[in-house]
């Protein structure tokens, strides 16, 4: 095999690393490289392809994993024995099936049988839309527009940071106390949750290391508290719309809804208040900043109504406050409900998912001792602590200078692209009839259609032109509600992508518009 | 202040670093060091301390995220003005306080009246047992020995190969795809699973990346296996006695145990086949090799006769392989569970928290795709996927020779501590009537007192005595049994330690029995 003819595609979405492994295979599958065959050293390689010498070592890394390879350090890599069974795959991104896959008897009629506990969910419906969206769509997948994803922007990643606070992480372990790499404290690392009580003065909470427990994320908190304080049949607060990832986990505990109003100050308190006397909630789930999909903010007046509702009340509040950092306009964002807790109802929850990148998996509850001490214990139960290692590199990482430039930078580049966004949407929207929310932080907006269209239509329409936006029923806690409503979220698309975007929904809308009966004609068929 | 005059004490459990930490603090409190004081340099101090500049970078990071001091890049570090409201605490190992605490209104009465819905758990009741063991011990801390922990031995904890591992981690992760990055698949990393798929052959098993879900552990696996297909009142076969973490979890859900006895062959296959055939369970939860708590292995015939059964009455199989590294016969732990699998029973389930050490928190689920596609849209809902730079970094170090050499030496230590502790219990107990297991692999053994004792008291005076030893009723799944049962663990003492150990309980149990009525004396009271 000569190693100067692979050619290495670099507008590709599959990693370099990826492409190499594949040629290999392929170059092993073809017989041009046998048992025994060495490969190139790493630096060699390196240079004849023009790619990073990490490149090639992962390359080679994933080629050992997968048994393609061995070798001796000081000796190189040699091609295996049994590597001419393995299948050349054409992309790396297909799981790489190995030859002794098990076979299992797909006859057996028990598998039909075996029922499941876990209630319908949001994210199911959520991946099946976006199928269906990407399978109406008959152009170049590039020239896809998505304004559903409501992921962070990819290109923001702090990818040298991140690695240099693993490195470090890694050498501040192995001077750790045995006690933190044992099992260790329910509550996690408790170097990180003296870091995250200071940086949690930022949104003027008030917290010790001791009132804090990590997480696996958000999710995680959430879950968590459901599982020790709601019970099947209970009622809860939440804000209509919601989080889809927050009303999955709620319901499947069985619990009863009591969906509150939202206006452009948020949460309608005069609502919520006459509910919670009718009901007697057992909680509140709600987003107060960066409402989820809104974007709104919940008022500081409503912020301290909502703290006497939920001490004459007795309800627990969750505070999911995972955007706080993502707040555009020039004031500050409000002080955190949890601020204005006197008595331990709000169980503050945090993740760093937008922060950092989403699969770092780190969170936080933050919660009054009697009520944490609880879910210490859940979490002890369920999967007993926070990993060490990882919670010392999140620390490790938004505890330097270069995350607080991150944020800015990271922030002012989210600025600018709603104000792309809404800007485009007021020039390429007027006169459908359709309206939105001004997000005043967060990732998405959502958009209340023209009354004669329903969402599942413009979905479907949208794709067809090389658009995906979020049909709004998954957004809400019932069903029926949000069928004349869109999320669109502006985080991770270019401001030249997010007019283009604004461009094909306008034409959607009209086109769409255009092809209803006028009411005179809907009257005489009537 | 004189920085030349502190004293560091490497006798101390608790960390240079953090000793470090609480000296500088001392001064801050002590007016010593006052606001604008400059630290040394790393290497200055280091040297004056004769420490490692890794203990120095470790004080001077906690005393930043602490906000005792402060810096810049280049100018070094500063005592902030608020620094000398900070409390100097006498042990790092107390939560640190920070000075604005918040405190709550204790006496708000809807504190007590809130419910909780997690069940009484073993690890609760673990804990009460573990203080109140160290409250009747009056010498020092040092010279009891406790045989409770199950923990791995932390002397042996591959500390700077993990540290490398997590910086080559690091460096894959910056070239890495954007998708893996986002949310990414809810199996996890892909490369990680690539790499596993290959490390299950050597327990016979043959797995597809695509059938490998990553957790944060074994716990995390069997909660999310829980979660999906056992509903309340559902009858679970379980061995008796069985892992505590594992009761917790399924007890949960609220199911219906179905206890099978054990011999020193493991699970005994006819009553396990009675008991399926009358009560149809919907699963089987079991620990084949290495079995915990008795460290016995399930022979290989009565693996295939299981696997039959599984398939005549469709019930699932949780087989929690944890432990099967450390098997210290001459011959072959037998083929996995898994491997017998012919229609997809068997979800296997891994952790690397006694291979690494605990706090890693990465461990997976084998299934067949009908099952792993339900399980997987558990976890998206529950928490999202597990952590890509942890899953990184357990591949990168779990995929290097050093850890097969690591491997290799801790079953080795572990073995001479089993024939260690094996001998000593032959030696010491002799004549009180006591017998127990003989533990093929894992942690731990399991002992019958004699006829006249209970667990409980022999737990209370071994306490006095310096030794902590684990009550049996834990272990099993109905409360009243296993009174006259120790789970004894052997793999985090020495040699010298675990003989001193059988020789305390040796002396608990002589004393115990000497105070006890004789026969005819007992009669006349009666």
């Amino acid at each position: 095999m000569n190693f100067g003819e692979i050619v290495l595609d670099r507008s590709n979405n599959i990693p370099l690393y990826r492409q190499l492994v594949e040629h290999i295979k392929a170059a092993v599958a073809a017989g041009e490289l046998s048992e025994g065959a060495k490969l190139p050293p790493i630096r060699a390689l390196a240079a004849t392809l023009k790619v990073s010498p990490i490149t090639i070592t992962q390359a080679y890394d994933l080629l050992a994993v997968e048994g393609v390879t061995g070798g001796q350090v000081g000796r190189g890599t040699f091609i295996l024995a049994q590597a001419s069974t393995f299948q050349a795959s054409n992309s790396a991104l297909i799981p790489l099936i190995r030859e002794e896959s098990p076979a299992y008897n797909s006859a057996a009629s028990w598998q039909q049988e075996l029922t499941s506990h876990l209630k319908p969910t949001r994210v199911a419906e959520f991946s099946r839309l976006t199928q269906a969206a990407m399978s109406r769509w008959n152009g170049p997948a590039a020239d896809f527009i998505s304004l559903t994803s409501g992921s962070p922007a990819p290109e923001l990643f702090p990818r040298s940071r991140f690695s240099r606070a693993m490195e470090q992480a890694g050498q501040s372990l192995e001077n750790e106390d045995d006690s933190l790499l044992q099992y260790g404290p329910p509550l996690g690392d408790p170097v990180t949750r003296t870091w995250l009580a200071n940086y949690l003065t930022r949104f003027e909470i008030q917290a010790n290391p001791a009132d804090i427990m990590l997480t696996t994320g958000s999710q995680q908190g959430i879950d968590l508290i459901a599982r020790v304080f709601l019970g099947p049949g209970e009622p809860v607060l939440v804000e209509s719309p919601s989080y889809t990832a927050a009303l999955d986990i709620l319901e499947q505990r069985g619990i009863s809804w009591l969906p509150v109003p939202l206006d452009k100050d948020g949460l309608q308190i005069e609502q919520l208040s006459r509910l919670a006397e009718r009901y007697h909630p057992k909680l509140l789930y709600c987003v107060p900043t960066a409402q989820s999909p809104t974007g709104q903010t919940l008022a500081p007046e409503r912020r301290r109504r909502l703290l006497e509702l939920a001490r004459r009340y007795n309800f627990l509040i969750i505070e999911d406050d995972t955007c706080n950092e993502f707040y555009y306009e020039d004031n500050r964002p409000p002080a955190a409900l949890k601020s204005y807790d006197t008595d331990g109802h709000v169980l503050y929850v945090k993740s760093f998912s937008k922060q950092i990148f989403p699969t770092v998996r780190l969170g936080a509850i933050v919660a009054a001792p009697f009520l944490l001490e609880k879910l210490a214990e859940a979490k002890q139960v369920f999967d007993r602590a926070t990993s060490l290692p990882l919670a010392r590199t999140v620390m490790k990482y938004a505890s330097s200078p270069g995350f607080e430039r991150d944020l800015k930078s990271i922030c002012s580049t989210y600025r600018t692209r709603r104000n792309a966004f809404l800007a485009a949407l007021e020039k390429e929207l007027s006169g459908t009839g359709a309206s939105w929310t001004h997000p005043d932080a967060g990732f998405s907006l959502l958009l209340t259609l023209p009354r004669s269209l329903n969402s599942a239509e413009v979905h479907q329409a949208a794709a067809a032109r090389g658009l995906g936006v979020q049909p709004g029923p998954v957004f809400y806690p019932s069903a029926s509600d949000g069928v004349g409503m869109l999320r669109l979220t502006f985080c991770d698309n270019s401001p030249a992508r997010l007019e283009e975007a604004a461009r094909r929904l306008g034409q959607t809308l009209r086109e769409l518009h255009s092809r209803r009966p006028s009411p005179a004609r809907l009257v005489s068929v009537v």
